[in-house]
């Protein structure tokens, strides 16, 4: 929030960042691309498409290198959960190692930005009721929200599709309707149905107007809900699937404020990572806790 | 004109600029990053294919999404005719558009390089003869400098296939031959074939000879003309096609001038629409409303 | 070695490079890259496969555009021999060009991070043996080494595929058995299997297993070697196949100590070339020669 409030960076001009997108994202690249030009840092271009993977070459062998070229940090999104954890505990890497998001796994950059924007918000986490409402299993978002959320004292709810509410989830909050979250929630998540990793008979099946009918956010459904509810989305979002076109940037909707923070925290991580600031030892353990996850 | 003279930006180092480039173009999308690294300005990369709009976003929400970021300008190629009307007119953006060709629509920007051209050789537009060779209803180019040109005073001609002179043309200005152009304009204006925007049937009737003997510029044609005429063409060149290898880069031809100026004329663009400047009622109003089409 | 020892460079930040990379590399480009932003210049971004080229313009002709838009220096990697040829001899271009890799010909920048990596750990050329193991035929790094380090007085051995000991490496040197070359050796040099440039034949017959036990380097081959032999490797390693997983990072291994090299490499040869720096003629001369070729 210090980058937010105007502070300046003094991290220098002389430091590379690569970007290791194997995963489609306009925002998130976007968004550590800003972050760290706002750092004053370099960035060294990375397309997956053109690159020595297409050639054989390992994860470790791509960053290996860019630690060897000259790169200060990477930021890496992968499809496959845990990548990081071969990288980490077998090799003894000096490049500094941001996780931008492993398969159906962690997410930790997203969960800090919309920790922020709720703390921005609240002023606290400690007894806030929390709703996650879409694809929760092939969610990174809803992962590691549900944990680290839980963890500082919030209460963790679910909707959304029973066959998306597996057992991981069950262990941490109850399932409700959709109606019934929107009563009774301070946060309300909507998740994007992410269409790419569903099946082609899952697909097939999915009728976008019944997901709207019985899951999407409408004006109705906003009425429902506490004046002070947020509205939170990761993006993209999808209108008129789980989200109403009308309530995309309505008063309760912090999705684009959402992207704004996420630039300022993708700041303080980084600043974190390359100076290991330990001012505030509590808020640094739990980054490098979530970075590292 | 003033940045070619050496005029330096007062823009500063912290606006950040995207380009958004959804159909192939390589001298547009140079031509915008280094008059923005010109002007100090940092560049968020964006690649099509492995952007959001992959996951079904739309063209708003990706716009939005890079104003949430912290882009201050952006530019957009797009397929779509006035795709830009949805975005000034349903939203309330404050990330400034600037419009780097829609469909077979408008291209401002190569318009304004061309009007700087000609301006800088003649020194006028009243009263200029320019004639456009080619396939005028598939050209952004020949949209634009028509409609600007007739407005600026200049009289405009028209040459190649009779089914490319479509009633819009034929309002503003008559149909000649190649010969006749060469020897009557001031400005003689090439086109490209753009084979990727003709159906399958139209290519496989197309013959480069046919069309090279009919239609392309040689160096037999280039002698008809009067000694100040300008051979111009917004490139790329189909060497063969439209223009003899040899004529590329004779001593009528600004082809290569064209793009050097492209890159001063997208500063001023970009420094027109970042800072207000009024100095120029007029020229700015005519900027403007080009650039809002 | 200047700029690995801390020298500053004298260009300034208003220089512009573009690198025009039309076959896949992760490091030659980034190492590129590295050494321009570390030059202070400015870098427009390219990608191959959504330029003009794709609507049939020539290499000049966009060598040509990015002259005009304003580049100072154009790095090429092309799949074609001697690409350069036609730009060099045949135009009057005044933009810079930096040969990046040409087909199976030659990889100029490659070779002079390979002399740079052997003269800091022999300090000389003369009288060492330096055995290429791997697919000769197809590689251009071994083109360019063999040819360099005979003239600089070093002695040439190959080993590997019998097949592909073509006559022009037989009039360079002899061909050993790989625990021959072992035992040898001041300096190992693998090569990759390129099996992107093999025939489908050919990749079906080639067997991993068998290509490591008969070529590839093991503990086993290291444990013959001299105290003072050096394993490079122009990279990216297959695992596995031409090297062991536990040999690539290995006290004898300088194939990431090479990457590091490349980048102050590069950025010599960028200042060279736009400096025109006559200090030491000898080595200026070797540049130009290699760089041109």
């Amino acid at each position: 929030m210090e980058f937010k409030a105007g502070k300046k960076s003094s991290i220098g001009t002389n430091k590379f960042a690569i970007n290791l997108f194997f995963e489609n994202s306009t925002r998130t690249k976007s968004s550590f691309q800003v972050a760290e030009m706002k750092l004053g840092m370099n960035e060294i271009e990375f397309e997956a498409k053109t690159s020595s993977t297409t050639k054989g070459e390992s994860l470790y062998d791509t960053v290996k290198t860019e630690e060897s070229i000259g790169a200060d940090i990477v930021v890496i999104r992968h499809s496959e959960d845990n990548y990081y954890e071969d990288l980490v505990n077998n090799h003894d890497l000096k490049i500094h190692i941001i996780n931008g998001g492993d398969g159906t796994g962690q997410h930790p950059s997203q969960s800090l930005l919309d920790l922020m924007t709720i703390y921005e918000h609240f002023g606290k986490f400690e007894g806030l009721k929390v709703g996650i409402i879409g694809d929760l299993s092939h969610s990174r978002v809803a992962h590691s929200n549900a944990e680290i959320l839980t963890r500082l004292g919030a209460k963790m709810y679910f909707g959304g599709l029973n066959a998306w509410y597996t057992p991981e989830f069950a262990e941490i909050g109850p399932h409700m309707s959709v109606d019934e979250l929107c009563q009774e929630m301070d946060v309300v998540m909507l998740l994007r149905v992410q269409h790419e990793r569903l099946s082609a008979e899952e697909n097939h099946n999915f009728s976008k107007a019944d997901y709207f009918k019985n899951y999407g956010l409408d004006q109705r459904r906003v009425a429902l809900m506490k004046p002070e509810t947020m509205i939170m989305h990761p993006a993209p979002v999808n209108r008129g699937a789980e989200i109403a076109d009308d309530v995309v940037e309505c008063d309760k909707s912090y999705i684009f404020p959402q992207m704004a923070n996420g630039v300022f925290m993708r700041m303080a991580m980084i600043e974190a990572v390359l100076e290991g600031d330990k001012a505030s030892e509590e808020v640094a353990d739990q980054k490098r806790q979530t970075v590292l996850r």
